[in-house]
């Protein structure tokens, strides 16, 4: 299949007639062809008002019709072979090997949310039967299920073309809690987002769902993005990106006459704390680690290592010498796009100014190719100084020296949300932990020990989420099955009779869920 | 015990500087010692930081030592006796047997929450053990389990002075989660409040809590609510009162550097749809049923049924003439406040000019009295018009006369976002009701067959929420035990050594929870 540069509008391709997006090949600056023409307003309002008048019928589905669904779309995926990896390499300058290893992040996401579908946990059933000898009232017969919020507008992200795009978390998370989607394609990628698109687009077909489940939209600019957020169809927003780009698109829902949840995932560092005895008993390891982590995709990962703190002395120091050593040899590697290696070497240099360098990686060679690099501040300059606590997105890190333990607490406890936490201990650094983790608790929605905070794992106890700013949304996550809540709502059922009564509530429990009878687990 | 005029800061009873609130019996107009005397900003500031001094320790305590507070303050709220029935039925002008009852609701609601925290489904811990042998990669360990969002600001309802209270289920269920709370007491039953907030701080003291984990706050104006929801370290709203209020909070809680969520319980005319067959069977029984909730606690029930939607005809003529008799014999009853009964007066004049009154209540006789009216329109008028769609908070109701189901069903889509949705139907009515289902799922929180809105059992399944405007959150409920999880958020630990664990996620599962092990219910 050849991407077509259209947009794709329930089962139709649709031109649009606004500013066109061209991409590049990355790694050479060469264009790609078709330009992506944008798509006229009335058209955006057109996706919205069909994914509207599939709704009820959509969320109304079976859970195996649905689960069949989310598994047609990993197949269809599948079977555009190697012309989606092909396309992706072009249009991002990422290694065959990633995006064959993120295509089968992507498929195996779409049958995880099957299987959740499937086993129904997220209807969260509870009933508490009619106690009609109460006194000194009575009790009515109530039983609670989670129904779909409604239409929800999808922002594909740059880094990740596939598994946070057309058909990533939040779109299969969104489609399995029974909403429609509206994807606004990242203009980064078109030819992969229309590809997957078309993929969806068939997969709906064939389930003969109605069309207005999914469509995908482009538009260079901001305006289709407002657009799509501001439409009085749309009922929730999944985004991964920036935060001044999370941060308008959370204006834009509040200001609606009826506001709506935004789940915006937007900005982290994700720290790093050595503690003292890991850092004298391998820091070598932990440097070569943490350095490999640092370059993993040219460091354009929502949870790359961008900050690691520790205690002066000779072990933090053979540590800064060890890391500094890798990153020299670290070769340049091409970015995403010119935006974000302009953006990257912007915030280095930013980084630059006020922290001492320890080490730069090889220079780069191609166009848009980012260099490693690797800078050191004091703790009490870093907890002073709003310029060390930015996010550089890309392969640059920062290492904290603290006088002691208690001004690494202080450090940590000063901290803006974040997506990650990393401890590096040993089992004498458990009182020391100890002390630390409520305070990291506070600040991340998830703490690694001994491991890196790149890789983030698609299963049920993920939580790819944490306090503002690293997302919009703490009690949420955007990877994992419990990705799905956000897109739910309870609604409460008084005294209906069987014949009125969803499936899901039925005394005789036809779907074989979970439930809460009485406050108790069946 | 006698209210002193002190806003409680922790364990300690503080005066303020600012402007008095000065409360009277509204049965009567006599104002009621002692004047609360409207607490000082940086006292208000005090009492967030106590809040959040005290949450690392209070999130943490063990469930049996959070559940026993819980039950605590439940006993010291007991113990206050007839003085607390006999403040409250001064200063609210409502009966005894109510205000006894709401005690009863009161104290229910907080020993719901123990057995609720004891149970400890609500730490929702999820599991995917390590997979140290999958192919291409390992799996590392992953725990999820939920911890308390921070302290929260809580307001005090005017129409609940015990249930929606100090005391009420905001406060409960978030101390249930493990979060401080600091109130802010409505002006309309400051002793009342008071009495309630040394109930609750007599049972920090004597559970050994750190004082922090309750403050009650007093203060004429909105410059006390609105600082508290600036302040820094509150990290969630809970709220029921007016549109207007609650749409202020939000936008305070928005433009925050930190936004933090508001749960705001806000407005709902609660419509009743009269099935043609039940409507013919049995209209006259409805009329009596629905009057009867009409007029409970003179109508200032967030679920008072201020909307009637039938198809015209003999039925529905007969059924307005059973109701309007019905009203006409209905006596006026004291209001809660001034305000409120002015506020009723204007809406039913509003009302009065744009629709056609069927009957008025007995006149009032008191100062502060509510007179019942209903009145009725056409569904073509109601459809059009915003004054017709507006909530009336006290005994008024509106019929709306529809040509036919359709016209029905149209009324029923354009509904803003309700509490509650009754069906009066029988067993003919089951394919109009079906048709109807899907828009009242997407309408409303709760859905009823054959019974009345007024009265919100508090229990597992019940949903006191529903689409905005009706709360700032459908996602919620403020009543029932899912109303902890307004308070809470996931957190994900990856291999953390197991002395590190929090003890919910320990292997040996020692608080013997209901957990998801690889997805699957154990």
């Amino acid at each position: 299949m050849i991407p077509q540069g259209t947009s794709l509008i329930g089962q139709k391709a649709v031109t649009g007639g606004q500013a066109v997006i061209r991409t590049i090949d990355p790694a050479t600056g060469v264009p790609i062809a078709p330009d992506y023409p944008g798509l006229d307003p009335e058209e955006v309002a057109r996706a919205c008002r069909l994914a509207w008048e599939a709704f009820d019928d959509y969320r109304e589905s079976s859970l195996e019709a649905r689960a069949s669904f989310l598994e047609t779309i990993a197949a269809e995926i599948e079977a555009l072979g190697d012309a989606l990896i092909e396309r992706g390499m072009a249009e991002t300058g990422l290694p065959q090997a990633r995006l064959e290893g993120e295509r089968g992040r992507t498929c195996g996401q779409l049958r995880l949310f099957a299987s959740v579908v499937r086993a129904g946990e997220w209807l969260d059933v509870r009933i508490d039967p009619a106690q009609p000898e109460r006194q000194p009232m009575p009790r009515v017969d109530l039983r609670q299920r989670h129904v779909a919020l409604g239409p929800v507008g999808v922002f594909g992200a740059s880094n990740f073309p596939l598994a946070f795009s057309v058909a990533g978390g939040d779109t299969a998370s969104a489609l399995a809690a029974g909403c429609p989607v509206v994807v606004k394609a990242h203009a980064a990628h078109p030819g992969t987002s229309e590809l997957v698109g078309r993929a969806v687009q068939a997969a709906v077909a064939e389930c003969e769902l109605p069309e207005g489940v999914f469509s995908l939209l482009f538009g260079a600019g901001n305006e289709i993005g407002q657009a799509l957020v501001a439409d009085p169809h749309i009922q929730a927003v999944g985004f991964t990106g920036s935060r001044a780009g999370g941060l308008a698109l959370m204006a834009t829902a509040q200001a609606r006459p009826q506001p709506i949840p935004v789940y915006a995932e937007m900005s982290s560092i994700n720290p790093v704390f050595l503690l003292p005895e890991a850092l004298k008993a391998r820091g070598q390891d932990i440097a070569s680690g943490f350095v490999a982590s640092l370059n993993l995709g040219a460091g354009q990962f929502c949870t790359n290592p961008g900050l690691v703190i520790g205690v002066k002395g000779e072990a933090l120091e053979a540590f800064v010498a060890a890391a500094g050593a890798v990153v020299q040899k670290s070769p340049a590697q091409t970015m995403l796009t010119p935006g974000i290696h302009a953006a990257y070497g912007d915030g280095v240099s930013q980084l630059a100014a006020v922290a001492r360098e320890i080490a730069r990686g090889v220079p780069a060679v191609g166009p848009h190719e980012g260099q490693s690099a690797l800078f050191s501040a004091r703790a009490a300059d870093f907890l002073s100084s709003e310029a060390l606590q930015a996010e550089v997105f890309g392969s640059s890190s920062l290492v904290i020296e603290c006088e002691d333990l208690d001004e690494m607490r202080a450090v940590a406890e000063q901290l803006e949300g974040q997506l990650t936490i990393t401890l590096q201990m040993d089992d004498a650094d458990l009182e020391a932990a100890r002390a630390l983790l409520p305070t990291l608790e506070r600040r991340a929605g998830r703490v690694l020990v001994n491991g890196w905070p790149t890789g983030v794992e698609v299963c049920h106890a993920m939580v790819h989420g944490g306090p503002f700013p690293a997302t919009s949304d703490s009690r949420t996550t955007s990877v994992g099955s419990a990705a799905i809540r956000r897109f739910l709502r309870p609604v409460c059922y008084q005294n209906l009779p069987e014949g009125l009564l969803p499936e899901a509530l039925r005394d005789d429990n036809p779907l074989n869920l979970s439930r809460l009878v009485d406050g108790k687990r069946e």
